[in-house]
Formats: structure tokens, C-alpha cells, sequence
């Protein structure tokens, strides 16, 4: 067995892989004068490239502009901006994504096709071309500019979402880095507003596929803020092979180590997601065992994750522990009531479908910390999941009854 | 053709039909010292009887038994309480519900298996059993009893649910009531909290439930404050005949009258639940026509009216319209962007997918009025639906941060 070290990279970010550089710029596109708005990140050499999207049935331009790039597995860059979404406008939107490519492409020497786009904001509104145009040609790539594009992607976020982790495996070494956003109409279903990994891994096509697919199930899958899926959804990894090794296939001795590792990041940028919900002050996260199969546990544990009679609950350290077993009872995942088991922190609260007494102010206790951890127990099967969500809390009310005005 | 009048009753109720009666008390169930919190309905003769109950996978003690007692399609009386659910209390609970209907039974001089039962409020504790022996033996029923029964099904509703609808066909006449309650945890999918109506026309067993069927249907399966389904779910219909018309078949001339009175009375009494939705402020009324299917109408309906994101741009007056969109396609159903109309209140918002000129303080204007209708235009088939909710405001997180505190 050789040895395999796994390390999160401190300040990690999309551009510590070997050969990214990225940069941003204050377009004006939002209306907050100090805030980055437009970005690119920039791979040295073509890069096997994966992309999972929302399953939406409104998508916006640039999601069918990246679906159908990505039919080649390949880019070389990609060119994202916030403060307007591009989605649902139509022809014209997809002739701005197109051009919003071209014009990165020729800033930086490469062919339109290899370059991917993303756009987040307000719905049924044009992009404003005239600006993106004069931005575009403002951007400064960079080698540790990674976190100016995990902060040109941001709307509501509060804080920046970012990491990378280093991996040593034998005589082979390669990095994953990754950068996301939120933090409102987020219940992903296939992939989150916006995820971005890089790896200077080489790696075959058909296996980061899969590989994506895999980590973004156990990750960007489980979270919600508020059930509303995005139409801008987009997960993209961008492999470039800088580290060295030879390319990563499923048959690979190096395939379960990238899988981990990238489930790793991905877990990590989930549950950074979550906690900086709109107006949360908590990450809640949910695990649910015993589940007769794999779907239910995953059905079970994004219930309960957004409710929003749990995640006021939360908030309130109101100890209505009931609401997590209504919310299991209302996914229709198969339940027995005398068989269920919670445990709310390390308090146990049903045992046996039998309440146990006193544990009020415990639950009180855990509700009010930061990070809520909630085990429903169904007893029933070998099958688990987690999700992870955050509490309901009137600020959320307030930023989305203003986020025209 | 016979005349037919189908009139609302000013300050009608459960106990407008004739031959109904209704009381209630406050048993010191709910905290709240002036609540009435318990209260019986009973016919003077046995009724034909249907209900609908929740789909969710915990079922309260009280829905269990009323299923396994409706089999027969016949009822005297009901038994109902607020301030404590009766919900995952295992065996105890179901020996409480049927101590309830037992002690009712006596009171009333009737057989326990002709009594229903219902309960409302905190999930996962016992029903206090002293408060409710004491407190049945204290009602006193009255023929105009029916309002005291609607505050006393009331939790965190804010006013009472109740109307009652007078119908004169030809030389026939019968009148349908009804009481209802929210207000949270509702998204109800075969029925909603309570819904209690009685009818004195002579109505068989057969068509009465799918009569009922098909009007909770376009009614209260319709309305949606929070997502949540609540495990007490419950819709009944007594009809005890008294009006003395024949009894009311599938074949019958008045067929098509009962079900369209029976449809606007729980048209009624779902829109008051939609309308008074935790910390609500406005109802909101989304309409989806030129759907595939009546399926996918209801669908998509449902969806956008629950949409946090729909709900609280109303709250806010935020003319964010493009969540509306956003949120159709979330629901999965087939539509083509540039087929899309929308409407909101007389503002006409998009058309052919393109979006209008100097719409936005407009729609301002219609997201400020006590009720907000939209109505969404697919344009690819002829399958129409109505959906009710309600705003989502700073109150609604309020209410339920705090519920058991």
C-alpha cells in the first residue's frame, strides 16, 4: 500500500492547481460600487472539462451555451459575471453569451469554442453588453487570482466560498481547487448556482464525468436554502494535467483517491453554501439512517434539511422536534413510528418511537449553536445520507421582499 | 330546465344545514385563557359520511381512527380539540382518541363507533386526558352552535373559517356548511388541517366521496402557505338527509349542483385558509392555463405559489416577476420560453416570451393590493388551474421561532 495524504491548502482557492490564473473587475453590471463583477479564469494549456447544470426547465443562456460546448469535453477558459443571469431573454440572450465568450477568447489569445459562461443575478433582464465589453478588456489574470473570482461571482453571499486540497499519493501529486456561490434559490438538482473546480490532475473524460456526477450526489445535491432551483445552475471541473501524472481513468490506481479527494471539496463548498443561506445564522445538518435504500435516505434527509417549520425551529431554539418527524413523514420515505430513533446533537430524544422525558432544554441548547446535527434513526434498512441546510430567519424575508428595490 | 339558486348565507356555518348542532369550551388545552379549545358536532340523525385525510407517512391517532370508522360511510357526531395533535403518541394516542370519541358518545346518547375525532397543535405529546374528560361534560350543543366551533379548532389562524352556501333546485332545497383551520404546516395533498362540512340533502355513499374527492381537489388540494403536510390532515362531509330530496347519485338530476356547491364552499374556506396563512398579509391567486395536461396545470400552479421566492417578492412589492417564471420551470412541466404569456393583475408582463416595456411599477402597484392575481399563459395545450397561498413575511419566521416558547 503506498500512502496517500489528503491536506486542505490553507487559502486555498480555484487557481492553486498548477497553470490556472484568473482575475476580476468592477464592470458596474451590479449596483454596489466596490464590488467585483466580472471574472476570468484562464488554464495554461486545454483542459478535459465536465459540467453538470440545472435540471430546470427555464435555463438560462449561458447553461445552453456550456451544454452545448462541453459536448467536447474540452476548455481552455471560462468567463462569469453576477448582477444579471441572462435567463429568459431569448435569442438575444444567447447572442450575449456568445459574444461575452468571444471577447474573452480574443483578450486572451484562444478560440471562442473553448470558452465557457456564466452569468448569476436578476431574471428577464439583457446584459448589459456595453459594460461587459469595457470590463472584459480591464481584467488582469494572475496566478493567485482566485480569490477575486470567488468574489466577482457573488450576490447575496456574505463571505466568499473557496478552497483547494493537496493530494500526494506515492510518487504522484496533483491539487483540486474549487470556488462557489449561493446563497438564495439554491436546491440544487444536479448542481448549485455556481460551483467551479480545477485540478492540474490529468484526467480521461468519460471518468471525471463520472467522478463529478459522484461527488456532486453526495455534495451540492444535499443542500438547501430555500426550494427554488436556479435556472443558472452550473457545475463545471476543468482538468488540466500540469501536475504531471498519467491521465486518471477508472481503472486507475489514483481513482478512488481523486473521487475522495473530490468529494471532499465539494462537501466542503456545500456546507459553506449552506451556512451563508440567505439571512442564516446556522448550518443544520441532517443525517438520516436506516433507510430501506439509498433514494429514500437522500429523499428523507433534503426533506427535513427544507422544511421551513424545522428551519424556523432552528432558528428560534423552539424545541418542536416533532416537525424533523413530520418532515420524514411527508417525503413518503417508508417509516415505522415504533422503530424511529432522533437524536438532536448528542441528545438522544426518541428512542424506539418512545419520547424521552426531559430533554427540552437540551434541544434548546443545540439549537442554539451554530451547527445544528440531526440523526433520525428509521431502523428499517442499511442506508444513509446527509443534507446539509440552514435556519429560516426573517432577514431572509427581508433581502428577498428587496431584491429589485 | 329548472331554476337553480345557489346563494351564500350571511354568517352561515357547520350548523346552517338542518338538523346539525355544535358547542365548544375551553378546556385549558391551549395555553391562551380565553381560547375555546374543545368542541363536539352532532346530527340529530345518523349521517352518510365521507372524509379525505393527509397523505403524509405519520398519520395522528385521530386520522387513523377516523379512517378505520368511515369505512362503514356513516357518522353521528365529532369530537374535536386544539393546543395538542395527538401525533406520535403510539398506542396511548390511539387508546386517547378512542377514549375522546367514548366519552362524547355518552355524553350525546350514542354508540362510540358513530363518533369521529379530530385534534390540532403540538406534535409528539399526549393528550391531557383530565382537561378533556372535564371539559366534554361541560359543552353544551346549540343549533347555532357552529361559530363557537370554528375558534375552537383555531390555533395560529387569526379569525375563524366558516360559510354555508343555500341551494333551491326546482322544488328541491338543501343547504352545505362548513368550518375550516390553518394556518401552517399547510400544503395539503388530499386535504388540509380540518375541513369539516355537513349538508342536509339526502346524498349516497358513492357519489358523496367522489363528490368530495373532486371538490378538494380544485379547492383545498389547491392551496399551499408553508410546503409543509401536516399529519392531521383532515376533510369531512356529513350529510344527514334532513332536507328530504331523494337521496343524490351520480345519475341524479341535482349531480351537477351538489358538486358545484360543494366546490365553491371548499373554494370559500380554502382561499380564507390561504388568505390568513401564518403572518400573512396578502392572497395570491395564480392561475396556469394552456398546460399539456390538467395535471401539470395543477402543477405548475402549486409550485409558483409556493415559491419563497414568489411569496416574498409580493410581500416586499418587489416587481421581481422573472421568479414566477423561474419557478414554472422548476415544477418540471413542459413549456416553450418563447410560447410564454404572463399576466399579473391587468398588467400584461411578458407575451410570446418577450418581455414588455415599463412594466415593473405596474406590477408594483398589483403586489401591493390585499389580493394579487397572476396568471400564466403556456399557450400549449387546454388544461387550466387555479392555486391560493399566500406572502411570506418577517411574521411567518416570527410565529414559528417561537411556537412552543
Amino acid at each position: 500500500m503506498e500512502t496517500v495524504e489528503i491536506e486542505f491548502i490553507p487559502e486555498g482557492t480555484i487557481t492553486s492547481p498548477k497553470g490556472f490564473a484568473a482575475g476580476a473587475t468592477y464592470a458596474r453590471i451590479k449596483k454596489a460600487e466596490d464590488s467585483l463583477d466580472l471574472g476570468i479564469l484562464l488554464s495554461e494549456v486545454p483542459c478535459v472539462t465536465a459540467g453538470l447544470f440545472t435540471t430546470n426547465n427555464i435555463k438560462s443562456a449561458p447553461v445552453i451555451l456550456c451544454q452545448e460546448r462541453l459536448q467536447r469535453g474540452r476548455a481552455v477558459a471560462m468567463v462569469v459575471n453576477s448582477g444579471c443571469s441572462n435567463v429568459f431573454t431569448g435569442e438575444q440572450g444567447l447572442a450575449d453569451a456568445a459574444e461575452m465568450a468571444a471577447l474573452a477568447a480574443k483578450g486572451i489569445g484562444t478560440e471562442p469554442e473553448d470558452v465557457l459562461v456564466a452569468s448569476t443575478g436578476v431574471t428577464g433582464q439583457l446584459l448589459p453588453m456595453k459594460l461587459i465589453r469595457e470590463g472584459i478588456s480591464q481584467i488582469v489574470l494572475a496566478n493567485d487570482g482566485g480569490h477575486e473570482l470567488a468574489k466577482a461571482i457573488m450576490t447575496t453571499d456574505t463571505v466568499p466560498k473557496e478552497t483547494a486540497v493537496a493530494v500526494r499519493a506515492g510518487e504522484s501529486e496533483f491539487t483540486i481547487g474549487g470556488v462557489a456561490k449561493g446563497s438564495g434559490m439554491i436546491h440544487p438538482d444536479l448542481a448549485t448556482m455556481f460551483c467551479f473546480l480545477t485540478t492540474d490532475a490529468a484526467v480521461e473524460l468519460d471518468f471525471l464525468r463520472s467522478a463529478l456526477q459522484k461527488a456532486v450526489d453526495v455534495s451540492l445535491n444535499m443542500i438547501s436554502i430555500d426550494g427554488d432551483t436556479s435556472p443558472s445552475d452550473t457545475v463545471l471541473i476543468m482538468a488540466n494535467g500540469l501536475a504531471g501524472s498519467e491521465p486518471i481513468s477508472h481503472s486507475s490506481r489514483l481513482a478512488d483517491t481523486f473521487q475522495q479527494t473530490l468529494d471532499r471539496v465539494c462537501i466542503y463548498l456545500a456546507k459553506a453554501l449552506a451556512r451563508d443561506g440567505e439571512g442564516a445564522t446556522k448550518l443544520i445538518e441532517v443525517t438520516v439512517y436506516g433507510a430501506i435504500n439509498i433514494a429514500e435516505a437522500r429523499l428523507a434527509a433534503r426533506t427535513i434539511v427544507s422544511s421551513p417549520l424545522v428551519k424556523t425551529a432552528v432558528h428560534g431554539a423552539d424545541p418542536n422536534w416533532g416537525r424533523i418527524i413530520v418532515a420524514a413523514g411527508r417525503s413518503g420515505v417508508e417509516l415505522v413510528e415504533s422503530k424511529i430513533d432522533l437524536d438532536i446533537g448528542n441528545i438522544s430524544v426518541v428512542k424506539g418511537g418512545r419520547v424521552l422525558p426531559l430533554s427540552e432544554q437540551n434541544v434548546v441548547q443545540v439549537f442554539r449553536q451554530s451547527e445544528v446535527p440531526i440523526r433520525l434513526k428509521l431502523n428499517l434498512g442499511t442506508a444513509s445520507a446527509t443534507a446539509w441546510g440552514c435556519d429560516l430567519s426573517e432577514e431572509y424575508v427581508t433581502i428577498n421582499s428587496q431584491y429589485m428595490t
